[in-house]
């Protein structure tokens, strides 16, 4: 099969790789869209993140959709033929953490595309049964590549407790910022207002439910906080800028969560007695646990547009380009289509 | 009825004051014991915490048990003659935050012994019925009084969701940082463990139910972590410490709680993409709300030794000593009694 | 001002009454529209619901919105000229249940209509201010006397921890039913099924957002099963019958909450071991506690469109009339407009 | 080895089988001490529980202790000889249920002894490793084998969402109620009496932190009505018997949960409307899941005295004699040593 390699910082080749064989209880998924996130951009770049460093050949890529081609030994679902988004991390099954519901922790998670496991961005994966989640009928191969994203954005409106009825400030609009708003408006939240630098990211995000969206400069964080109010129950901070993060602690409102989704690049300095004097808190968010059925559910039902956030589109000879051309202005999701 | 009164910053006098009458719904209490609290400290020494500044005379005080002696109108309970734990902040009762169960976030609280409401170091105090909390029979009223230091320690520990069987890190074994240690323990805690540099400190602590202590410094805090494993599912932070925040946040074990009570006195900067790997939290703690019941009922059971807190006694015309011997090496609770 | 009687059971004479005058911390409402509930219609024929009994004359109705026409001492809000639906409960504020945010069931609420105290089918009532909810502009008045049933609705589907994307089962498709469904499908639930033998109400109940409803006589509860599949997360069972109720344990999926919101006439044999091996549970439901402001916000924004409710409308004059149409064909809520 | 077969009801006879072999990720146990449980008595006097029926030889058993004395592939810890407590229900570990925590629930769960799955009654016995709760040093085989109800208790008194403070109430004082009592008494309840008719239960429940035991005829529940007050906020019922179930509805509190662990052997009239007034709910008990670790740390810590609950010893070739004596006046808990 083919398969985009990053074969050292800033070089992807197409390479030619063993299809895979699914073992007992995989599935053989014949990859159609992959996601490119911005920790794809980064190992390309720099060959790390963080203490994750690329020592070889690397396929990248873990927003992934296709379609089940072949069952492994005890399978019998999802059925041959169909469409799925694929979890692309798989857990222990066995420690604590898993069995109390919380595989996402698990110390011997594997996940796609994280040195030194292989990723997504070639033509066929074996993958767990279970975390080849069924797409509905009708849903494309770009929307099911977003479920990745949107699943993000689902745990972090979930770590923040959202409720119906409940104001959220969305921190970085970003597709993840994007997701996270739309996750927000799927539990009910009735206000979502977005904080963002980026004019064209501002004007997109109302596409995705947000009700008003301002520049956190120049006065905007002012005209937000009068929007949205003193009883903001929730913010998701996704930018991972340092005074962002700032920000979304003095925006917060009694007894509400302040929810981390961006990385920030450093410690961040935090009043924690605003914070008390309000008995909010600072939750975080680590990928996503048993949130791929409500993503999926809330993009079927069109609660959650995931489609538009995708602005670019390649094929997988010109994944490079696809690398080269991230982060420039304009720009959302790029999705590679095999 | 005598009163010590905070005339100006470093000085308190003993004055005459009328007798305050019970309006309906109140309770008269004559005040029996009443511990120092940090805060009286402060505004002792400074005339001001924060934003909140001492403009007149004050009367300081507030973790307090006495008697009921009469009733306002209306009134049924506590008896006349009852012992009584005084929850020391009043809401309005009305509002969205009272009405959810969360009337310590109450914007109208009044709170004793927080400028301009004079407190409780004086021989009557007029209650609402309903936060003179009776004690049961047998119970001091030098235990009594600290019973609000310990709801303190209670609240903490239910903000840090402390389960049975859980392992839990106290950071400073003053009064709170024990109160924190003797609720974790009532709320099923297996192991408490503390971090705390005076050795005068570790050393009472256990006393109060800490399985271990350990100095922060010297390689202390890998003891610590070696002793309470990786597992540790709350931090309870006292001390105010900036640095013992940090000690905190590294400490917490896979969806564990941060739980800050000490007050920093500045921002700290933290690392959150270490507590994002663990899906860590931080909590913070405002006081206490519906919380004085258990901590009455733990010190009752022999769960909660709250009067081995108080390492010295006063009477009302000392309070001024009590306020200069504040802090001096040998002190953990100073109680006023009268 | 005029007042819709009970003189006797199944007499309702138009009165004056002495328009009251709002103590402190209430206001004083003029009642524009007031909902007819069963339990009315029972003081109405019977004269007493179990062991309530009407011993005098009897203001009736509790389903009621007005506008807000005068402050008692100490109040700020609503503003006169408001429009309120009148949350009819009123508690203690003192006792433990009202401080942990339960007032509902605090033993000294005085509750609308229910004897001795009288209710809203009159021209003036004094208020609790905080209990009377304001309405966004552009609702109506018949809206928002609908608001009370929608709260009982919104309780309901919080009792049974209705989720976003979960499949949810009524019983029930009268106005109590309607507003469960709504309610479900404001807090995010993705389908929403209904049990009604009458097909009048099956019919109607599509305009309410229940995706397909079935008569539970005739095979038709076999077809709701299979609509509805193996993991309904909660069963909201408004009928009050007993058959109901044990179709409705027999519907739940494994963990999932059956909610009794109607009130069986009698003891309902429960087959218990059917629950445990799903290890479901049953809720029951005391009408609202804190459900007001959500259930105006799900009305507000179209998600819960009650006033299409209300099928017959009657003036003051005219309530003896309303009682005695109560419950032939045709007919969901009935509305009382002054 | 050794196994001790029922061949048909009413008889057990030892034969020989082979020896398991542990497969990958499994350990093998050699079985030291078994619990004779109320199913294992219902299989061999009836040759069936329900739906469930024994359809050729069967060995009986899952209340197990014993050691490590093998490992399948992959397995690195429970260590080779490490005393052991067998959790007997062996999940898919893929399905819904599983990956969110729930594993009890899994419909692929196969559980030891019950048909057509062998039991614990036998010299060496295969578990996966993860099942295989390792014993604090010191821990008795017998405590061992007493953990499985233990757990039992435990899973019910999470049920009832016990904190700590609370008062609760027991119906029934065989091993699964005494088990309770101890495992709400883990949770901080502080306060647990006992219905109970048989005196010999009564008087021997003491020891397991009751306050009080009270026969439930002849004025016994009045009495325990006084005693326990109106705020109880969870019974636990685990006699099975319909009475005791309406019994335990009339004893909870407001808010409180009735817990349903004893199987009723037909359906069960039930006052809802009474539950109602309470906004009670009825929760039910499906043996246990992750509760394995908190039943051995109560027992290790001496909170539950476990070993106490046994009154009769036999060894393995005198099962039958155990099965035939089970349910003799002044007995608790059978135990068959190996």
């Amino acid at each position: 099969m083919r398969a985009a390699v990053l074969v050292r910082p800033g070089r992807i080749e197409l390479q030619e790789r063993p299809r895979p064989d699914p073992r007992p209880g995989e599935v053989l998924v014949r990859v159609r869209a992959v996601g490119v996130c911005g920790s794809d951009v980064h190992y390309f770049r720099d060959g790390r993140i963080g203490d994750l460093v690329v020592t070889g050949p690397l396929i990248l890529g873990h927003e992934c959709a296709g379609e089940v081609v072949a069952h492994g030994a005890g399978v019998r679902a999802p059925a041959i033929g169909t469409a799925v988004a694929v979890e692309p991390g798989w857990p222990c099954r066995r420690c604590v953490l898993c069995k109390t519901g919380r595989y996402h922790l698990c110390r011997e998670l594997t996940f796609l595309a994280t040195p030194p496991d292989d990723g997504a961005l070639c033509e066929y994966l074996a993958v767990p049964a279970d975390f080849a989640h069924p797409l509905p009928p009708g849903m494309s191969m770009a929307a099911g590549a977003m479920i990745e994203p949107l699943a993000v954005g689902v745990h972090a409106a979930r770590q923040g407790e959202v409720q119906p009825g409940d104001t959220v400030v969305i921190f970085g609009g970003g597709p993840i910022g994007l997701c996270a708003a739309m996750a927000a408006r799927g539990l009910g939240a009735h206000a979502v207002y977005l904080a963002e630098p980026d004019a064209f990211r501002r004007e997109r995000a109302i596409a995705f439910g947000v009700a008003a969206a301002f520049s956190p400069a120049d006065g905007g964080l002012d005209a937000l906080r009068r929007a949205a109010g003193d009883r903001v129950a929730a913010v998701i901070e996704t930018s991972g800028a340092p005074v962002a993060v700032q920000q979304a602690c003095e925006v917060i409102g009694p007894g509400g969560r302040v929810v981390i989704v961006g990385f920030p690049p450093r410690d961040v300095p935090i009043n924690l007695t605003r914070l008390m004097a309000r008995e909010a808190s600072i939750r975080t968010v680590w990928r996503y646990v048993n949130d791929h059925p409500l993503a999926i559910a809330l993009a079927a039902r069109g609660l959650a547009p995931v489609e538009q956030l995708i602005t670019h589109r390649y094929t997988l000879d010109r994944v490079q380009l696809a690398m080269l051309e991230a982060g420039t202005p304009g720009r959302l999701k790029a999705l590679v289509e095999l």
